[in-house]
């Protein structure tokens, strides 16, 4: 049974490397998360504990793959962006992409159970990937403002049509009502018709979720008297802040530095 | 904070579609696992209830993608194929990889502690996945033949390298006994020196483990004297047998048809 | 000006590598060939001068490329046949695609004097070129025949439409009397409008043209006395003739060979 | 002879889109160039009626492919500039490359008898062409730095070679006097034993060509006087100039502008 005359077969895998220079963001995306979160009560229109759950998934990203230096995430998705000057896994695709779609998959099953304690998990959760380059800094921007702002259409829009869901009115009727109205009318008939003050809402339902590496200290041990032992570290933290404007951008320079 | 400035950022991405017509393989690999193996005390050379984890894993793939026709592993890797006019998905190469990463760790995590009951998982199991085309049936009957092959070479050599150690050499002392030994000469070392016979180890450390749909009776429900109801439906079947030789292909027309 | 700290631009050189065991098909398709063919006063339908040149042209790709082992061509396109298991500059698509296309236009260029004497060449001819996987010998044969089809399709249509045009009607009259006609009715347009029997056309306008190495008896030397040496070589020789049935296929056995 | 049932051939030709947002660089260089050479018996080191065809070939590319903003060129190698935010042909690479490489390999043949009018083209000239993607206007600029300090190091030393063989030395002695000389020691050996200044040697054989459209004016018609009218016309130029300095930038902003 010797192997060699198979081995020819390894020839047929391709090269996939991505274009150096480049930022690359990988963005994950929930397989049917409609009918998931169906399936298992999310509450409408933003279930806080799933939300918290993808942060931490997001976090564990982070702690494991070094060279992700930032991601950003909102509802059922999140981007998770690799440095210009990467070179991990020879900045071949497909290695980076399942390694990140399969590190966020199994942290999100194991850590199910303590963001949604009441909640068994009656699915397969289930994540697809995909990368993309950017060759600018303005266009890694761009990118990141395109899901945020999303997320603040989506989020309105979902609000309110939530809001005309629980009052009585029918999914297609709530429809109707939304059709072609602007930010300023969504938020009057939040305020006027339900009491909702969309300025007053969870900044992470409005701005979603950053997650970067910020010094914080940590107890790493205790002395013998007890007192705990302070030492800084660089741990993924999540926030949830504008990351359209520039003031983010000057404030953690890191993210875009070379 | 209108959306529609941002989304030239979209066109970014490029179409990745495997070519049409060919075989595809999708194969995925544990990462780290020899250390993850000795972080959760595997057996050595083969942990029973790891394999059965993986091959149930491989099972749940086949229940989600009904284009995923075949499915072949050994230790911590399994290779997945999907026939030659599959289009799901378009043949996206980072879709098709990454959805069935995250299907098999989801499980992976999930179904964990029913394999493993007594070892509580302590780090995050993940894999990593690449597609491969296979323009002819005789490559992808080639593909899988290099796999069991190497399952083969691998766990004889396996069993007698962890025969050694456990018999009180060091690793480079068993490595340096092995060096350049052929087949035979292995089968005698297990035979004479340890009493092994190679021939009658589990199939399924031997053979690996290959997934296909069998026709199979299932209770679909209870009649009111509570006598069970069975239909046949097409459920995944882990078999551990040689699948070099015709007999496996001739047995199962269905998996190289069109 | 040492060159070292700026060849670090050559890692962004991404390998375009086409999936082994494959047939390639390299397409090249004549730019803007409409205005071309007007500008050199080419005789339409069909130019019995240009049609030979772009067959000369195909004759020595076959010539210069032994990997080449079958072109077939119509109008201003021609397709080159790479087999299976052409290793020919490791299979890259831009190295084959371009190197076809350079040796073709030089060639057009070169001998265009020798096919059009009477018509100097007063712009640039040029080719597009495209490389496209086959993975099945049944798809190679499906690609050619489309292409015949294509030319027996185009060939009668233009036949129809320059005899309409010749006899006075303007183009757009002539498309309004083509439209929604099937082959039987152009045929006999062509035969009671215009006393054409459709069938008597020249093969290399029907079938468009074939090129494959042939034995052929060539001259190699003369002797003493001026007789001529003969010996036997494997040339490129154009035909005219169906490539969609099984006939060309059995006669030429070497062309599907591995 | 319906074309239908072929059709589907069609989808096997994948996109091979080029990424967005960059500049895209296309280096096209000659097919064994060195016999090329001694066939038609190119003056050594440079052969300028050679280069000045090469040069007027890449003028016409410009003429051709207003996309494309730069060109640089040394021996037998061109390389082709298309701005960063060009549509051409959707971005295709080999539509973009093989319309490059025929577009020159045209030229190259059709204005051959005017550049070496006593020398007969004796086999057929190619070319072969890749495109390369750079994300920042620093790579491209490092591109183009990389080619021409390759330039000088590569006339510098055929300068030497060729003085040293035409001195009376092998080919072998003549590398094996060359072996580990720095610039300095080649200069001298020039000076002190063939008495040629390197400074003095044209600047087209040691910075090469760069080609780019200038402002220039070209007499469009003549009064009925006969004197001529000129109208300013943006013309493919070429100069024979420091590419590496910033001073060529700062006199030419468009070639970068967005």
């Amino acid at each position: 049974m010797a192997n060699s005359k198979y081995e020819y077969v390894k020839q047929y895998e391709l090269d996939d490397s991505l274009l150096p220079g480049c930022w690359i963001v990988v963005r994950i995306d929930g397989k049917g998360f409609t009918k998931f979160s169906e399936l298992h009560g999310f509450e409408k229109p933003n279930d806080k504990r799933a939300l918290d759950l993808m942060d931490e998934c997001a976090k564990e990203v982070l702690n494991e793959f070094p060279d992700v230096r930032l991601a950003y995430g909102e509802s059922d998705e999140y981007s998770f962006v690799l440095g210009r000057s990467t070179d991990m896994y020879g900045r071949r695709a497909s290695k980076i992409v399942s390694l990140l779609v399969s590190c966020f998959t199994a942290n999100y099953v194991a850590k199910w159970a303590a963001f949604l304690p009441d909640t068994p998990l009656r699915s397969t959760p289930m994540f697809d990937g995909r990368a993309v380059c950017y060759p600018l800094d303005s266009n890694l921007r761009d990118y990141l403002s395109w899901r945020q702002a999303d997320t603040h259409i989506n989020n309105q829009y979902n609000t309110c049509f939530w809001a005309l869901v629980k009052s009585g009115k029918t999914p297609t009727e709530a429809q109707a009502t939304l059709r072609g109205t602007q930010t300023a009318q969504k938020n009057e008939l939040l305020f006027n018709e339900f009491g909702i003050n969309y300025a007053h809402l969870p900044e992470q339902f409005k701005k979603g979720s950053v997650v970067l590496r910020r010094k914080t200290m940590v107890e790493v041990k205790q002395r013998a008297d007890g007192t705990p032992v302070l030492r800084e570290r660089n741990l993924p933290t999540v926030l949830h802040t504008d990351i359209i404007r520039d003031e983010f951008w000057n404030e953690h320079p890191q993210l875009m530095a070379p």
